[in-house]
Parts: C-alpha cells; structure tokens; sequence
C-alpha cells in the first residue's frame, strides 16, 4: 500500500502526462481501501494526509524565489516573476492532489474519491477511542487533507459539470432503490410510496455527474396542487390523480435530499431548483405558482437556547403571552414565567392534540417563529453580508425566494413536532424577482418576506414588551 | 465592460456562492467579447491579464502570515499553519480564475473559455504592430494568463470528463461538418469523401465533452484492411465495401485530428486510441491487429539541420551513400558533399518519379529515417526521461506502441514530399505490450522497435563513416 501511495503521489505534476503505471497503482490501491477495516482505513487516511501533504521546506525555497523575483521593485511584472509565482503555487499543491487526479480518469474513481471524504469527515468526528489512536498533530492534518478535498470536489461538481434527469417510474430500479434510501426529509414506506411520489401529479428530479451515472447527487421531489400546500402530511397522504394534475396550478417542493455525505458543504442545490422550474415551465400545462413546503430545523433549538439565555420573555407577542397565561393551570408545577410555561407546555406529550393549548401555542409561536426566520447571524470574514440563521431559509433565500406563509402544524410527525413545534414554512419562487431577491440577500442580507408575514412581524419587533 | 469584469473578478473566493448577479455579469461580458473587433478584444485580452491576475502585496501578506506560523519550529503541522497555508494558496488565485469559474456553469460558458485561450495565444504571436501596441510587461502578463487557463483548461478537459462516441453518416450533420473542417492532417474533399471515410471498412471516433456536445475535441479515422497499410493515399483512395471490411484482419489509425486551438498542449488523445481499441474489440467481428499509418512531421527539417550542422555527412548509410555517389551527374551544380547531393536531389521537383534517384533516395533515407525517429532529446526539467524528437513519434510512445515499419513513399502529396521525403511510419498497438511500452517509454526513455526497423537501424547506428 505504501508503496503504491508513493508511486502514485511523490511525482512531479510535470511528469503526469501518460503515466499508466501511476493509473494502475491508483485503480490498485481503491480497490486495496476497499478490503480495508476500519483501523486499516484509519492508518492509510491519516497516512496520507500526514505524509503525503505539502513539504514546508518546498514551500519555503519557493517563497525564497518569489522573493527574489519581485526584489526589483514595483516596476511592470516579467516572465520572471510569473515563473516564480507559479513555482510557488505549485510548491502548495499537496502530494495527494495528484492521486485525486490520477483516480478522476478511472471509472468509478471519482465515487471513490468522494467516498474517501466521507470517511475522512468521520475519522474526524470519531471520539479519540475509535479513531484508532489519532494524535492531535494527524487530526490537524486530516482536517487540511478535508478542505483540501472540498476544493477539488468543488470543482469537479461545479454546476456546469451536472445534468438534470427527471426521475419516474421507468428510471432503472437501482436508482431508484437509491432515491428511496437517500430520502431522509419525508421517509418513503416502501415501493409503493415510491410509485406514488412519481405518479400523477408528482415529479422527481435530481442532478447527476456523467461519471457516476448510477448515483444522484441531490434530488428534489414536486407535488403539483391546486394551491400552496400547508401541510406535509396533505402532500403525502394524498393520492392524486391525472385530472387532479390538470387542475393544479402550484409546483410545491416538498424535498430536498443531497445524497453523499462526501460531498458536505460543497453546493449542489444551488441551481436545482431554477432548473426545476425552467423544466416545469416546458412541460405542456406548466404550474403559474412555485413554492416549497420546508422545514424548519432550528427553530426549537432556537427556542430553547432564546429561553435558556434569558431573552426569550421579552420576545413573547402580546396575544401570545395572554393566552399562554391563561393556560398556566393546566400544568403540573407552576411556571415561574411565561417562557418557562411556553416550553413546559412544548414538551409534554401531544399538546397539539389540545385545542386550548394549542390555540395558545398557535398565537406565541407563529410570530416567534417569524421572527426567527428572520434572523441574521452576523457575515463571517470575507462575506459581504448577513445570513439567516436557520439553514434551510438561507438555502431558499440564497437562490432568491422569498418566506411566504408560516404553516401551523403543518408536520404533525413526531420529528416535526421535535424541531419546529410543527410548523413549517413555503418560501415562494417568483422566477421575476429571483434575481432580485438573491442580489439583495447576498449583498446586504436583506430578507424578503410576503405581506402576511410582514404583518406578523410587525406584532413582535415593535412590541413594547 | 470593465465594470463588468469588475463585477465577477474582485469578489473574494469565499463569496462565489450563488452570486447570480456575477453570473449575469459573466454572461454578459462573453456577449460584448463576441461583438468586439480585434482591437477590442486585444484591449479586453491585455486588461484582462494585467489588472485582473494576482495581488503581489496580497500573496506578501499572505507569506508573512505562513513564515510566522512556521516559525514555532519543527513539530507538527497544527490548525494554525494549515490556515496559513490555504490562505498563501488562495492568494495566489488569479482574479480572473473567478471569470472562468462562473462562465463554466453557463451554456456556452466552457466554449467561450477555449475560444478566449486561443485569443490570448494568437495575440502573444502576433507581430507587435498587429497587437495593438502590446508592452513587454503586458505580453508577460498574457504569457501568464495563457498558463493559467492551460492548467484551469487541463483540469476541466481531463480524460475523465470525456466521452467516446462514434461518427457515422447518421451523426448531425452539423457535427458531420466540423469533422469536415477540422481534418488538416488528410483533407477531405467534400461530403462524398466524408461518407466514404465513414463508410463500410471505415470508422470515426470522437472524443466530447458534456458542456460542449457540438464540439468534437479530437477524433482518430480508422480504416479496416486486410494488412497494415503502407501508403495513405491507398487508403484514401480505395472504396472499401462490407466484404472488405468482413474481410479485414487490421486497423488502421490513419489520422488523428485535435480541433480546439484553445486547448493546445492540453492532453486530449492520451487515452484515445486505447478507448478506441476497446470499442473495436467490441464489435461482432473485431480486428486482430491494431496500428497507425502517420506522417513524420520533423524528419525534413532534421534532415535540414542536420546538414546545416555539417552532422548528415556522418550519418548516412554506407549502401545510400554509395547509390548516392553514382547519382551526382544528374544534378546542375556539381554538389561538395554526398549530405549536399541528398539535399539537392530532394529539392528537386518530381524526383520520386525517376527510379534511378528515388532509388538511391530510399538505400539513404529510410535507415536515416529510422535513426531519426529513434532519436531523443535530453529529459526537460522534471521529467524522468528523454522523449522522442519527432512530435507524432512521441504522442504513440508515450501511448505504448511500438515503431513498426518505415513506408517508402507512403505520402506522395506534395505536403508529404516536403514535409518527410515522402515517408510515413507505422506505429503498432498491441494491447499487451501497451503498458510496459508505455512504462519503459516514459520512465527509461526506451524506444521498442519491431524487429525489422532495428535490422535497418543496424546499418547506421554502428556505421563505420
């Protein structure tokens, strides 16, 4: 194994025209990763990125030259200089850099690479005990070989690079066993779930690179109804039927799934939802309406953070805390304020289920919930503007939608109910301001939201409470 | 225009997600590029280079900040230096690589990168007067950026991405029309000549890239006979019909065309002809035996400089230079040397046609020929071996094949006269030799010959003169 390693990455990228030998001992060490257990992957991973990085002694000679070539001035650059610029460029291509490349030109080589980021990722969230020993020094190194890899997969999954299948009924079952496994947002029970999310009234879509044609990389599964959907349960329960397709005037994207977990923080998603929406509007009845029904992951944690640091009280809309101070009763110790009794009430067991609690969780939540939506954390250094706190509205809002409607519960699961109290949220694509939206949102982190959420808003940011 | 470049090109790294203004931007700017004259494009092409490369005081920073994270020592690489490290890499990105990120995710995008290439180099070979009044420091500044996009170009374009298709009449003729076009090496005399060339007893192999789909990259013609073919213009010639090819035993590689200027010295027929070796062994009655019939592109002007060098005389073949010796009278001026007599006689026209000289020609020329095409050039900076003098020579040794037979008057066309005395060569591909020739090639310098072209090399290379 080490003896490949080194075949394949101590040469020179001059050297990299035509060399078969340094492809075959690629192919070979995949196929030895594979065999592999976990301390075998363990040691080859931190092996790599430990010995197979960036030689500091190289970088520093390079930098030697660099200063060298500039030390004539500020005068016009010359071929000099830019020779001396490229050897310093070259000098921090890591050695791994050319396995990665070695590994692209093979079939099945690109999955292989990404598989490899995968485990590296784990590696790094395993606990010190299971990771088979790992020195601080290795993790530090296996986190550069990480960031390393999310730059070459970036490019390789550059959006350009993706095609755009509509998934159906007559998509190879191997796909599709693999869209049913990758549906992680709404769980699909079974093959016959499956027919039905790409039956009438349905669509699937998912971007694939032509070289790994067997594995969508992200998908995204449509419902074409008559109106916004507000609940989940609805879209899924639902059986429609061609006619119903006919009358239907709204596309909802009701989920969302990225597929490789080698592939974290490295965007897919960004232009799948225009694509989706130029090839809904091709089809012969095309949807007037796009919006999604989404959900909100962070919001209970939010609440619960909100409440553990104190804030939470002075964030209560004045219906809200009416209404929960009513209710205080009916819970078994006495809450020592309103925040206390909110959550108190948000974990015990089926409080929707109660129409007079949940009446009162409906007018404390939804403008919490707007609020939140709403949020901004700061721009990290480099970033020209704010972004929303929670995740998935900044996914949305990013690509230019807008939030149009809070869902009372409108994900009723156990999971929903866990997250977000239940709730959930359409962000609406409106394909004329689209552009708009994301210039301003990226710019200056300014979010767009409907009138009805403007109006809700406006009973929480200018409480006097 | 400018605020346009300005718009995709000064955006830090970090902010490349989901810009679509910068997007729109990009766009654009290829729709002005498309509309300037030359002048126009030239002043783009020089802005482009000089104003939007590297920062000198940003890659400064950025080394003062990598020195002072080293600067703790020997021990092991901590976070610390590995964000040292990646902010040096990143400071060393050229603002215009942010361009060609983003017009590769358009349509059109990944075309309009290769034309801009092909822009830059034909401005760094125009004449002075015709680049519009380049400076020394600006031509270093476009020398640079053609580098770049040579390494940005080489990674996109890598073997990988690239798909295999067959050319046939049932191809677009929009496709069909670019073969046409882009052949050099074997000019094709309209439709008729082309539907012959992908007739029966005929193949055409493409190489594509999913972004440009209308684009053939490179393509290789095949022609299916009964023996390895010794004269192109037999090839050209025949009318093959499917009993010929039922018939055939052979392939024959007899032109290999790259179409893209832009893509210069990027590898694209690496791993061509052995795909396509591959898709021959595939069909119903697939050939035994595979090889080219190529031209010498460099043996003329070796001839030349040979001579001029006063190193011809040494070289030739004691019977040639025998033949030669009774030839001299047929020349006006009485020539000083044997290398002068060579040299005259093939400066005269039709002398292929006289039997006496053609005669005495191939006793002289085919064992220089072979010493030539077995004849190397010291290994450049970096590379592990010597590689073969003759370009085309290099490109199949660096594939695995072997130098299999030298054909006397294989191209009588006047280009081929001028260009290898009429001589062209076959290179033979015998899959299991490929990869050992390949090894033995790229890492020794070792050139393998058939048995025959190392009989003919016996006369010269251990000749006594």
């Amino acid at each position: 194994m080490a003896t490949r390693l080194a075949a394949v990455a101590s040469v020179a990228p001059e050297e990299r025209k035509g060399d078969l030998q340094a492809q075959v001992a690629a192919r070979e060490l995949a196929e030895a990763y594979h065999s592999y257990g976990v301390a075998g992957k363990a040691w080859f991973l931190a092996t790599l990125a430990s010995e197979y990085g960036t030689s500091g002694s190289r970088v520093y000679d390079a930098i030697t030259g660099w200063r060298s070539a500039t030390v004539s001035g500020t005068g016009p650059r010359e071929d000099r200089y830019f020779k001396a610029e490229r050897a310093l460029r070259e000098s921090l291509v890591p050695g791994y850099d050319r396995l990665f490349a070695l590994l692209r030109q093979q079939p099945g080589g690109m999955k292989f690479v990404v598989d490899l980021r995968r485990d590296v990722r784990s590696l790094l969230r395993a606990p010190p005990e299971k990771a088979g020993g790992l020195v601080a020094a290795t993790r530090a190194d296996l986190a550069a070989l990480d960031k390393y890899m999310h730059s070459v997969l970036s490019s390789w999954f550059a959006v350009g690079a993706l095609d755009l299948a509509s998934i159906t009924w007559d998509t190879p079952a191997s796909t599709l066993e693999k869209i049913m496994d990758y549906e992680r947002v709404h769980r699909m029970d079974g093959w016959e779930d499956l027919k039905q999310r790409l039956g009438p009234g349905r669509r699937c879509y998912a971007f694939f690179h032509p070289a790994m044609p067997d594995e969508p990389l992200i998908f995204v599964e449509v419902a074409l109804l008559r109106s916004m959907a507000s609940s989940i349960q609805d879209v899924l329960s639902e059986v429609p039927t061609l006619a119903d397709e006919e009358a239907s005037s709204t596309a909802i994207f009701y989920s969302i799934s990225a597929t490789q977990a080698g592939l974290a923080q490295i965007e897919l998603g960004n232009f799948l939802i225009k694509r989706v929406v130029n090839a809904l509007l091709a089809e012969s009845s095309s949807p007037a309406y796009f919006a999604t029904l989404s959900p909100i992951p962070g919001f209970s944690s939010w609440l619960a953070s909100s409440h553990a640091a104190g804030e939470l009280e002075a964030m209560l809309p004045p219906l809200g805390a009416v209404a929960l101070a009513t209710l205080d009763e009916t819970l078994e110790a006495a809450p020592r304020s309103l925040g206390d009794a909110l959550m108190a009430h948000l974990a015990s067991p089926d409080w929707h289920k109660s129409p007079a609690i949940a009446d009162a969780l409906q007018a404390t939540l939804l403008p919490l919930c707007a609020r939140y939506l709403t949020s901004v954390r700061p721009p990290r250094a480099g970033e020209p503007a704010a972004s929303a706190l929670d995740p998935v509205a900044n996914f949305h809002l990013r690509n230019g939608a807008r939030v149009e409607r809070i869902n009372w519960l409108g994900d009723s699961s156990p999971r929903g109910l866990r997250q977000s109290a239940g709730l959930m949220v359409n962000y609406r694509y409106s394909l004329r301001y689209i552009d708009e939206n994301n210039y301003r949102y990226a710019n200056e982190g300014a979010i767009t939201v409907s009138p009805a959420i403007a109006d809700i808003l406006s009973t929480v940011t200018s409480s006097p409470l």
